[in-house]
């Protein structure tokens, strides 16, 4: 074990920070953390927008679902699917890229290319002692979230970032057991071991919750994604996505 | 800067490696890694499978286009987007969650979930003094690998990730100039500045692959993209998704 790998195993969500502000060496270092990602292709199809501007953090929070931590934060960061700049290459290239970058395959590319990015940019942060809260919540409503940020056709705001000081101690969140994640050479059906892994799985996050809230919450894994999965949040998302014009093809 | 960010900012992809495996503390080290990054909701949507059968490696290598160090490296990860275990749990709750499964917006969750996940085993392999290469290569035809793989429904191959002992010295890669990728409180239009940008970028390029082969390739990043992006590959990817029945609704 090293400090790398301490720096990940030890990641827990982070949803109060403390007043101060994030300052420019901190952001740079963790922007330049994110650039320096593997991307596909050498694509680099994300962008990331940093808002620093009060109204609309409160905008977004209010979007989000009433997360105060959106507002009320170190910096808060917007990472977007970003095929736009290509469409601009394109153009000044005199090439027409709309059919491939209208296509799955790109939209895909960008997720990913901007998950990557991401998920260095909670790393670094993390390693200079801050916390980060991923916002999977401005998908809620992504044309207001669009309209805040003034994002073009060929741009997909994906989630947010909350980065700041931790003014909150969390727990570990026990994740899924490593053999039900972690196959080798085949995929794994072999279906009374998964629910086995899936009764193992349940009495640890049923502990965690007990634990953690005195016993108020009473909750599974399987029992809490039945719930979150069956709220069929969100279904509005193909429509947006082709909107912009992205896994049209 | 730190230790952490110093091996995030020293990142360049490996593509030859020695023969030596990895052991099984390394791969345990790596997947608990990947596993500690954030996922939205607690979803988890994602599966690894590492690869060690060598005639799985060497039919992965030869559908990524003959990429040899698909087949010669300490270890192979391939991952996936995996919504089936959440297909699975729906039935042993008795609920049937397809409808929400089968959302642009799961898809979009299982991407992330996945990359996320991703980059950590990324990251700690490199911090185990490792190389790694990302293998977008495998989508090149996902109907041969998920028969190689046997992935279900709801699953889809995302990438693979070569790791093992570096056996060759590679250089830094030039990003695109953070004031590109990072703007502050909305998206930047403004198209002289981004022509600037491009322009200057373009230089770094070109100078990068001038230098990294004695004068032979001459190359800029807007010609390579345009070359890459217009080439249109892996267009049967909107078919190939919604067969899995992912991204339908």
């Amino acid at each position: 074990m090293n400090q790398v790998i301490e720096t990940l195993l030890q990641h827990r969500s982070i949803r109060r920070f403390k007043e101060q502000r994030l300052d420019r060496e901190q952001i740079e270092a963790i922007v330049k953390s994110a650039q320096a990602a593997s991307t596909f292709s050498f694509i680099q199809a994300y962008s990331i927008i940093g808002v620093t501007d009060q109204k609309k953090k409160d905008k977004l929070a209010e979007l989000a679902g009433n997360q105060a931590y959106v507002a009320a934060n170190g910096h808060f960061f917007v990472f977007c699917a970003d095929l736009h700049r290509l469409m601009v290459v394109g153009e000044m290239e005199n090439a027409d890229l709309s059919e491939s970058i209208e296509s799955t395959e790109k939209f895909m590319v960008a997720l990913i290319d901007a998950a990557l990015a991401a998920q260095n940019a909670a790393i670094a942060a993390e390693s200079l002692g801050l916390g980060i809260c991923y916002i999977g919540g401005i998908r809620n409503d992504l044309e207001a979230v669009k309209d805040v940020l003034k994002t073009p056709e060929h741009v997909i705001p994906l989630f947010g970032m909350a980065v700041g000081y931790p003014d909150q101690e969390t727990d570990l969140k026990p994740r899924l057991p490593m053999a039900n994640i972690y196959m080798e050479n085949e995929y794994q059906k072999d279906r009374s071991l998964f629910e086995k892994q899936m009764h193992d799985y349940n009495e640890t996050t049923s502990e965690y919750y007990r634990v953690r809230t005195g016993g108020k919450r009473e909750d599974t894994w399987t029992g809490q994604m039945v719930k979150m999965v069956g709220g069929k949040s969100r279904m509005y998302m193909k429509e947006f996505v082709e909107k912009q014009n992205l896994n049209k093809k």
